[in-house]
C-alpha cells in the first residue's frame, strides 16, 4: 500500500499476545525502517506444551536490507526476549540499549554465541541525545520503571514527534534515584508531539501507583518482626527490589544469599554495571548462607509466579538441594501474580503455611508495586507532551478502551485515539494518522527444539488428547484378500486407568474383530482407508456406548 | 481405631478439593453418624477432561446402615451438587433442607430421576428447633450467604455442643430480610459450645464484608447512565442478586429476561417457593425481550466466571443464539473470578470491550460482594458463641493458619486451634479434642459417562499427550522369522504440523526400518515385548534428534 502522503510514517505493531505492540514496533518511511524493542510472550492455557511466543517477523525479515536500527527500551523479557531467535536475521543492524539492558541482552547473546557477531550500541540518555537511523531521529527519554535503565524514545519523523513511552511509571522517589526525564518530556511538548504512543497497561488502578520506596517500609516491618530465617521471592529483573533486600538486610544486621540462576545472574550482571550497590558486603554465595544463625540471613529467590521448576517452589515443596523451610521461618512473596499465575502462587503460599512458615504476600501486606503508571500518571503523560494524536499499546482491548475515555477526559478529541492490533499499519501523516492495511503478524511458537513447527492444529490435537486421552488401533491386512491377519490391537493413553481398561479393550477387540471382519467378508476389501475409517468408527462407536466418553481414535492399517 | 472416652464423638471431612470440610462432614458417636452437605468440586487445572470431582465416601458407604440423617446447609454446587451421584448408596436415609435449599436439591435428582426414591425432609430453622438423628439433637440457625435460606447446624452430642456455621456472612441489611441468627447463636454460648466448626475461607479480608445490598447502588447508577440495553452477568444461584435486578430494573422501566439455562431454572424454583419478588411483572421471557426498545431491556445472563459454553460467553463470541452484542450496550459482569477462572474472565471482558460495550466490572466498580465472612465478621462469630474449641474448615490450609492467628488474637488458646485435613479424623471428647487417624478420602473423579474411571496415571499421561503430543508407532512381524513384513508406519498427533511432518515422518520410517531390520537381522526375533521397547527407543532418539522433543511414542508390534 502506498502512503497517501509523502511524508507519512507507518507504526507497525508485531507479536502474537493479547497485548498490543507489547513486543516489538516498527516506524517505517521509504526506504527506512527502525524497530523498537523484540521481546517474546510467554503461553496461554490453550497453547499446551510451548516453551515460548515469537513475534511473527516475516514483513521485516522481506524488508531487512531497509533496517537501519534496533532500539530497546528496558532489559525485561517480553521486550528483549526474542533477541537470541530473531537477531540473527536482522543483522547487521545497530542494537542501541542503555548499559544495563545491554548487559542483559548480552548475557543472552553469550548463551547463543551471537555477541560476536551483533553490533551493540550502548546509549545514555543523559549524554547521547540523539542517534541518526535513516530519515529518523531518535531521543532517548528516561523512564521508571520495575527495572532500571528504562528508556523511551522520541523519533523524529517527517510526519512530526513520535514519542514511544516503553513501559513507564513516575516515581518520585526511585531506588535509583533517576525519576522519569519530565524536561524532556516537556521539550518535547514545545516541540510539538504528532503521536503519543503509551503504555496504558495499568490503566484500571485510579490515582498513582505508589513508589517502588514504599515496599521497603514493609520488608523493614517485616524484618524487625522475624526471629528465624527470612525468605523474599521476587522478580529477577526487579533490581530495585534486590537492592532494597539488602539496605534492609544490612540495616538489621542480616546477610543475604540469593538463590536461583536467574536472580544470581542478574545480581552478578547488575554489580558489574553499578546498578546495584553493596557497601557493606551483606551479599553472601548460597553455598556459605548454612552457617548464618537463623536470624542473620536473608535469602533471595526466583519463583513469585510460582513457576514449579523455581527456587520458590522447589523450597515450598521440600525438594530444594540446600534449603528447607519450616517453622519459625518467614517468606515475602514479593510479587503480584501475572493474569494467568493466580492458581500457582496460590498453591505455593499454601505449601509454605502448611510448612509452618509465617508467610507475607499481598493480600496481607504492601509487598509490591507495579511498574506501570496508574490513572493520574497516565494523565500527567498527556499533560507532559501534549500530543496531537494518542496510541495506546501494551494492554489488550479492554485497556485499549479505558485508555480512550482517560484521555477524552484529558481533553483529546476521541477521533485522535487511535486502537490498533497486532500487524495494523498505523499511516500517521503530518496532517492526519489512519489505518492502511495489515501485515502479516501473529505468533510463532518455540517447543523443545523447534521453532515454528506448531500451530492452531497441533494445539486443538493437544487439547483434545489432554481432554479425552488417545486409543490407537491397529490391523494387519493381507492387501489382496482381504483378510485380517493380525489385530485388531488397542493401546490406550490418559483414557482410564489401566488396571480397568483390560477388560474394555478385551471387549474391544472382539466386537471390532466382529465389525471388521463381517465388513472385509461381506464387501471385498476395498482398500487401506477405507479400513481405517471403519476402524476409526466402530472403536468410537463402542467406546462411547461402553463409557459415555469420545477419546481421539487414531486406526493404522498395515498391509501385506 | 477405638475412642478413648465413651462421649467422644469424631468430625471426619470428606471430598478431595484443597479446601478442607467444604463438601461433606461427618459426626460419628457408636452407632450413630450424621452427614451434612454432599457437595462436589470442580476439577484444578492438572485434572484435564475432568467434568465434576465427587467426595470419595468409601468409608460411609461401609458405614451407610449408621446414617441417620443428612443434613444441608444451603443450595451452592460444592454442598449438593453430590447429591444425584452419591444419595443412591445412601438411601434411605432422610435428607433434611430448607425449603429453597430443598427445591434446588428436587430439581437436581428429578434431572437424575431419584426423587421418588429419596426421602426429602424441609426444615424451617425458625419452626422446627431440633431435629434427632440418633443420638444427636440437630438445631437449624440461619445464617446469610450468597444464597437464600441458607443455615448453620448446632448439634448437641454426648461430648457436648458442635456449632458448625456453614457458609456465612454476618448481612446486617440482607436482601430477603433475614439476617443471620444471632439470638440462637447466643443461647449456644450460654449453653456453652464445646466446638465452633467455622467456615474461614475469607479471613484475608480486613473489616466486614459489604452487604449485598451495596450491589443495588452500583445497578442504579449504571442503569442512570446506560442508553441501550444492559446485561448483568451473575452466578446463577445468586437469587438476592437477581431481586435486585428486578427491583433496579423496576425502578428504572426496564424489563428484565433471563438468559440460560441454569439462571432461568433458578428463577423458576425461587419464585414458585416464594424467593423470588416480582411485584410489577418485570420479568419476560427471553423470547419477548427483542421487542422492547434497548432503553427498556436488561438480560440476566450465566457465565460471569468466563464458563466458555454459558450465556455471556456466547454473546461475547458472536455466536448466541438469540442476542449479539454491541455498540451502546452496557454489560455488567457482577462477580468476583473464582480462583484460576481469572484469565478466562479477563478474556471474556476484552471481547465485550472488543464489541464496543461499555464494560463494568470489578476493577472498575463495586459490583460484587463475597458471601463469606471478612476478619470482623469471623471474630464476632467467635464472640457470639464462645467455644472451647475451634475448628476452621472449608478454606486452603493458608485461610486455616491465618484463622488461628485471627482466633488466638480472639482469646482461643492455640492448642484449641484444630487443622485437619479431608480424612482427619478428629475426636472431639468432654475433655479434649485430639486427631485420631484418618480414613479413606480423596476425590472421585466424574468424566463424561464414567465415574471413578479415572486418576493420577490418567491425568500424567493427558498433560504428557498435551505437552508434547503422541506419535505411534506400528509393525507386523513374522513370529516365526523375525522378519518385518509390514511397516513401520507411523503418525502423529499434536507433535508437528501435519504438513511439516511428512518429510519428518518419511526420513524416521527409514531410519526404523534400519535400525529395527538389523536388530532382528543380528539378533534373530526375541519377541514382541523386545521388538516394542527397539521400536520406542529408536522412535524415541530419532525423533529427538531431529527435533530436541520427547513426546510420548506408543508402539504397537502386530505378530502374524
Amino acid at each position: 500500500m502506498e502512503p497517501t502522503s509523502p511524508d507519512a510514517v507507518r507504526l507497525i505493531a508485531l507479536g502474537g499476545a493479547a497485548e498490543v505492540g507489547k513486543n516489538l514496533l516498527l516506524l517505517e518511511h521509504g526506504d527506512d525502517i527502525i524497530a523498537v524493542d523484540c521481546g517474546l510472550a510467554f503461553p496461554e492455557e490453550d497453547q499446551p506444551g510451548i516453551d515460548l511466543v515469537l513475534p511473527d517477523i516475516s514483513y521485516l525479515r522481506e524488508r531487512r536490507e531497509r533496517l537501519r536500527a534496533i532500539f530497546i527500551t528496558h532489559g525485561h523479557e517480553d521486550h528483549i526476549g526474542a533477541l537470541p531467535y530473531l537477531l540473527p536475521e536482522l543483522l547487521p543492524t545497530p542494537l542501541y540499549a542503555t548499559r544495563l539492558t545491554l548487559g542483559l541482552i548480552r548475557g543472552k547473546l553469550d548463551e547463543a554465541k551471537l555477541t560476536a557477531r551483533a553490533d551493540l550500541r550502548e546509549l545514555d540518555p543523559d549524554t547521547d541525545p540523539v542517534i541518526e537511523a535513516g530519515v529518523f531521529r531518535v531521543e532517548p527519554f528516561r523512564v521508571c520503571h520495575s527495572i532500571p535503565d528504562a528508556v523511551g524514545y522520541g523519533v523524529s519523523t517527517p510526519a512530526g514527534l513520535i514519542a514511544i513511552t516503553g513501559d513507564f511509571k513516575f516515581d518520585e522517589t526511585p531506588i535509583d534515584d533517576r525519576p522519569t526525564d519530565y524536561a524532556k518530556l516537556a521539550t518535547f511538548a514545545e516541540r510539538g508531539v504528532r503521536v503519543l504512543v503509551t503504555d496504558c497497561v495499568h490503566v484500571e488502578s485510579p490515582g498513582h501507583t505508589p513508589s517502588e520506596r514504599v515496599i521497603g517500609e514493609t520488608y523493614d516491618e517485616v524484618f524487625s518482626q522475624a526471629e528465624g530465617r527470612i525468605f523474599i521471592a521476587t522478580f529477577a529483573s526487579l533490581i530495585a527490589r534486590i537492592q532494597q533486600v539488602i539496605d534492609t538486610a544490612a540495616r538489621h544486621g542480616r546477610s543475604v544469599a540469593a538463590l536461583g540462576r536467574s536472580i544470581e545472574n542478574n545480581i552478578r550482571i547488575a554489580r558489574e554495571l553499578g546498578y546495584l550497590g553493596d557497601p557493606q558486603h551483606t551479599l553472601v554465595e548460597a553455598r556459605d548462607a548454612a552457617q548464618f544463625p537463623d536470624d542473620r540471613i536473608v535469602y533471595l529467590l526466583t519463583g513469585a509466579q510460582g513457576e514449579p521448576m523455581a527456587a520458590l517452589s522447589r523450597v515450598a515443596n521440600g525438594d530444594h538441594r540446600e534449603v528447607a523451610i519450616g517453622a519459625g521461618d518467614t517468606v515475602i512473596v514479593s510479587a503480584t501474580p501475572i493474569p494467568g499465575n493466580e492458581t500457582a502462587v496460590s498453591r505455593v503460599i499454601d505449601k509454605l503455611f502448611r510448612a509452618g512458615a509465617e508467610v507475607i504476600y499481598g493480600k496481607r501486606a504492601l509487598v509490591h508495586v507495579s511498574g506501570h503508571a496508574s490513572q493520574d500518571e497516565l494523565r500527567l503523560m498527556l499533560e507532559l507532551t501534549r500530543p496531537r494524536d494518542v496510541v495506546p499499546i501494551h494492554g489488550e482491548h479492554r485497556h485499549l478502551a479505558l485508555y480512550a475515555d482517560l484521555a477524552v477526559e484529558a481533553g483529546i478529541p476521541r477521533e485522535r485515539v487511535h486502537f490498533i492490533e497486532n500487524g495494523d499499519v498505523l499511516e500517521i501523516a503530518p496532517e492526519r494518522v489512519e489505518a492502511a492495511g495489515r501485515v502479516a503478524a501473529g505468533s510463532v511458537f518455540v517447543d523443545g527444539g523447534t521453532v515454528g513447527a506448531v500451530g492452531d492444529v497441533v494445539f486443538r490435537d493437544r487439547r483434545a488428547l489432554a481432554r479425552d486421552g488417545v486409543v490407537l488401533v491397529a490391523v494387519t491386512v493381507d492387501r489382496d484378500s482381504g483378510e485380517i491377519v493380525a489385530g485388531p490391537d488397542l493401546i490406550t493413553r490418559g483414557f482410564v486407568h489401566v488396571a480397568e481398561s483390560g477388560e474394555l479393550l478385551d471387549a474391544a477387540r472382539a466386537a471390532l474383530r466382529e465389525a471388521i471382519g463381517t465388513a472385509a467378508e461381506g464387501d471385498g476389501y476395498d482398500g487401506w482407508s477405507a479400513l481405517q475409517r471403519r476402524l476409526r468408527e466402530a472403536t468410537t462407536q463402542f467406546l462411547f456406548r461402553e463409557t459415555g466418553r469420545r477419546p481421539m481414535v487414531l486406526p493404522i492399517v498395515l498391509e501385506i
